[in-house]
């Protein structure tokens, strides 16, 4: 096997705060499969909280788990029946396999598919290793000027474009993002690809939103127990000049959510982004009156192609939004400074 | 004026269960209005709210008001501008006048303009009169087989309309209906006018729920304190074969509001049309996690046309729908009646 | 191999009107697949075209091949990995097995992919045959009520359906169909249990348009030489009250094509279904200019579930559709009966 | 009347080639309506063929009328009930006063009202002129920042914004725009701002091409006689690194057309904007069997404000596209310059 080593060096998770650096079976390709040599690994959110917890939405860790689902790498195997890709291709891993069979996925939206293989949630191994295995068509080729961390980074980007797909973010479009995190900063990043006018951001830590601004954002809004629901809303419509068209929820705190609701133009949207609390006291009836539309975004889909696009283009600057580096060795560092909230986005370099 | 006698008897509100019949000006039409001889009026639950608290959504009664908005009349007099209409037209009248010039109006989103004259709303009369004038592109001409009564009912069936064009009812859908009240029954049947092929109504009420079946629904669902929202929702899938691609939540309980997200097909639409409490508690992530969208549904935007064309055609038959008549002159028996949740509609019938 | 005969008879077309009924290798499933018992298949224009030029479409008869694709029977045996069908299963066959990972399939718009198994097309056997074997996920259960000719035509009702969904059928529309065969008469149906209102179908010939009327259609029109474009366009708003919000072109002369484009009012849908002239001289600046779109419907997507659904529940009712029936031995006679046009659909019984 | 002269003067046609700046009428504004002090006017290619033929479009000349429609200046004076805009609000003309009762009016499609007073067009003035009175909701505020030659480009940056947005632009697409006129190179500017990734635009002169680039089109190909529509297809689908998900015809030559229909992505967008030849002869089936969607876009609706936004914000850059700049004294030579096709957009200045 040309340029394969033997070892396979993968970050597994053994149990809440327990990730070690060891030697994981190197996969093995079937005739419709690649494998790839991983360069770069963005860390998540969920990375951080299924480290932490040992649980992630649906998840539960039963068993030792290779983590990490936001990779780019080379392609130095591929298996015979595939001819879309070829040795020394580079790719963006979109990190799924949906079944391809359930209706959601033959209707096209197979983010929504109840059974797919997902990077890293159960019984899938993440790419958080030296060698990765996928399937052909979700490994996007990347153009050469695109650095292997900007295509890890493409992995939550294209998270942030289905988001704007789902809130109709329009040309000359108002929007207000609650959430300066890594995925609220991308919405704006995308809602101004695609020609929002005005975009504001919140978020509870300074410093955050000091990140959002200088990445795009026009307006930060600061909030805090000091400011009421209500007061929020009028500052956000004060800031923006007018109510937001689309607001996006990517905090979900129910103070945000009750924000939002209230403040989305009539006739808007709010979309909601991530995973939020198990129950929520909102003011449906007076948002759904307006004709104010609610909507979720979950993972990605068929957004990788318009997130490279917009990255090679030049239209989103993911270099900006990528702050650290570390290399594998040091993923338990990575994962409790991403924990810390001080840093964007922390990329994993894989060894060479 | 040809026809039009001196009088105009109106039923007009002092307050609440204060409804008196009496004179009331004669309606003065413009150069660009039409003056209608009102011939049938249906009493509306916003009619028995109004009734009843001297107060509904964002209208408070501060001085007497001619109530109803569900009427149907005969053209008697027309402005010199209006070519539109005729004398001897029969006219099912949609209850509004938008400003036609703010951004929703131009948009064609005028039932949520902000500053409508809203028949029977803050500083518009209703139409439950002798006479009401008009303006023209906002009276629906009626085939001569339609009957007034009929025609006083389309604008409730409008209103379904609206709420099932908003949920995206299609051909073959599985629907869920939350509310065996006349909304949620219209809802029924225009969704199977639409071909939805799975109808399931649920209510507190076993009698509402015959009707509703003698009316179209395919299943019907008793709910009771004794049912859990889980159980019920269990319930709904099993009748149905599956979960509801649609549901329509016409009722508000929050209950209702609880299991309606919950039962949703994921990638679907929760509806809900009506005013509901101020604020529910409800598992919102979860519902939008799974990409159900939730939308609400405003009054009425340009279906008055499908409407009409639907009873026209016989694919809905509002006969049914209408259980009782009354002359004006027992206006207050009928709100009474419709207050009791025993009459699925009410029409009112105006002197000759 | 329980309940499985030895033999497969097939219809196989060796040349322009040469199909013989022949023993064909019996089809050996994997443990993705399943194996049918064929009992009805209905013959579709495309069925004539292929059997009597032996081209259709871009395809090209280069060796012999089993004809037919609308099919329905009962599952006999199931591979391994399959869990959504059991033996004795009676289903209607969605004729194709898309590639499901280019980025049309995985967008939800498999009807487009380049390189799909489409039964009946170069290098996929079709199903007028005692067995043929297939995907699962294309195998659609039937409610015990349907019958196997019902099945059989579910074919293409699912195509008449994707057209009307494309043309944006909606309850209360005003619809002309230009051309009685098959699919036109579907389009009309499927437009009806959508909530059309009145529909109006074209034809050259009178006994097609009897037919078509006895099937659904509101009104009809035969055209001819002696009906220039303009009059028959004048024809079609007066008979329809207005001119038609949807227009489908069902038959692709270029006289009804430019009769469509001139007629759909302004804003509306014109609809083509099926493969017309390599080219045509179309009014094209005059119909872009009020907005009227023009779209076509290629094959069928997402819309078997609803065409089951529509049959069982009786909104569409499709025995009165198939007009004869023939055993397998009379292939070559019901496809001369299909070529003449004296047959609405001719329905193929397989051996039991 | 406050800063408001007693002269207005106006460029009038008065047939082919005649057009003079004369004294007329001062428009009196009615208590709905506001008086504009213009500043600038653009001159457009509808301009141009009026004036050359005294035709364009459905109008014919038949007495002098003031041409022009692309205008922006000051509010010098509100009708009593204008509550929207004040004595000295700088705005950008919406040359359209739609009836605002039309069916297509109430449902948002105020573009296609078959009854506006339009601008210089049959029975209403245009706005080149000293003074303008018109309705306050088609005049829309600019920010200070924005000059008054900007505001006059508004008007067909609107009109390339509608054509984007009915072309279904979005982030990440390939586009193709045919014809390198202002209304191409806007649609170009536009598609950008939405965050097309690709543009390519052909036209058959090189300068114009060069213009193109300069203003933002990634690629160019200069169409002739000497390229088949097959070569252009191949060569545009080259240059764009596969077919384009959206072509924009802006210039209805039939080669381009045909071209267009032939290059578009399967599943994509064919958009026509602008007046082309009565009768094409085109490659419709193939065009639609693979679902390219063939959709017109007339004049504007909606697309003011998403306009003025982009050229606020920075998105779109009007100032290199107006390349020339002359006062009204010199309105027949700013024709003559308009119509030798060197010129992008010129201005016309009106007197202080």
């Amino acid at each position: 096997m040309n340029g394969v080593t033997a070892v396979n060096q993968a970050a597994v998770l053994h149990g809440p705060y327990d990730v070690k650096i060891e030697n994981w079976p190197m996969p093995e390709i079937n005739d419709n499969e690649v494998l790839i040599k991983i360069a770069c690994v963005g860390i998540c959110g969920s990375d951080v909280k299924l480290w932490s917890t040992g649980k992630c939405g649906f998840d539960v860790l039963t068993e030792p788990i290779v983590i990490g689902h936001e990779g780019a790498g080379t392609v130095v195997k591929v298996g015979s029946n595939v001819s879309s890709l070829s040795v020394g291709d580079r790719v963006a891993i979109e990190p799924t396999q949906p079944c391809r069979t359930c209706a959601l996925c033959r209707a096209g939206r197979y983010n929504l598919c109840p059974s797919p293989h997902y990077c890293s949630s159960l019984g899938a191994d993440g790419n958080l290793a030296t060698y990765y295995k996928h399937v052909p068509d979700y490994c996007h080729k990347m153009p050469a000027h695109l650095s292997m961390e900007e295509g890890a980074a493409v992995q939550p980007l294209a998270i942030a474009i289905h988001a704007c797909n789902r809130a109709a973010v329009r040309l000359g479009a108002r929007v207000a993002i609650f959430g300066a995190g890594p995925v609220g900063v991308l919405c704006a990043m995308a809602a101004r690809a695609m020609g929002a006018h005005k975009i504001l951001i919140t978020d509870i830590t300074n410093s955050r939103l000091e990140t959002a601004k200088a990445l795009g954002a026009d307006y930060t809004l600061l909030v805090s127990k000091q400011l009421s629901e209500e007061q929020a809303a009028d500052r956000i419509t004060e800031l923006l000049g007018g109510r937001p068209d689309v607001s996006i929820d990517a905090c979900a705190f129910p103070e945000a959510t009750r924000t939002a609701m209230m403040v989305t133009a009539t006739g808007g949207v709010l979309l909601v982004v991530g995973i939020g609390a198990g129950r929520v006291d909102v003011p449906l009836a007076s948002t759904l009156l307006r004709e104010v539309d609610i909507r979720g975004s979950y993972r990605i889909v068929n957004t990788y192609p318009a997130a490279i696009s917009a990255v090679a283009s030049g239209a989103i600057d993911l270099k900006k939004f990528i702050t650290h580096h570390m290399p594998l060795a040091r993923t338990q560092e990575a994962l409790r400074l991403a924990q810390s909230g001080d840093a964007m986005k922390v990329i994993i370099h894989l060894p060479e």
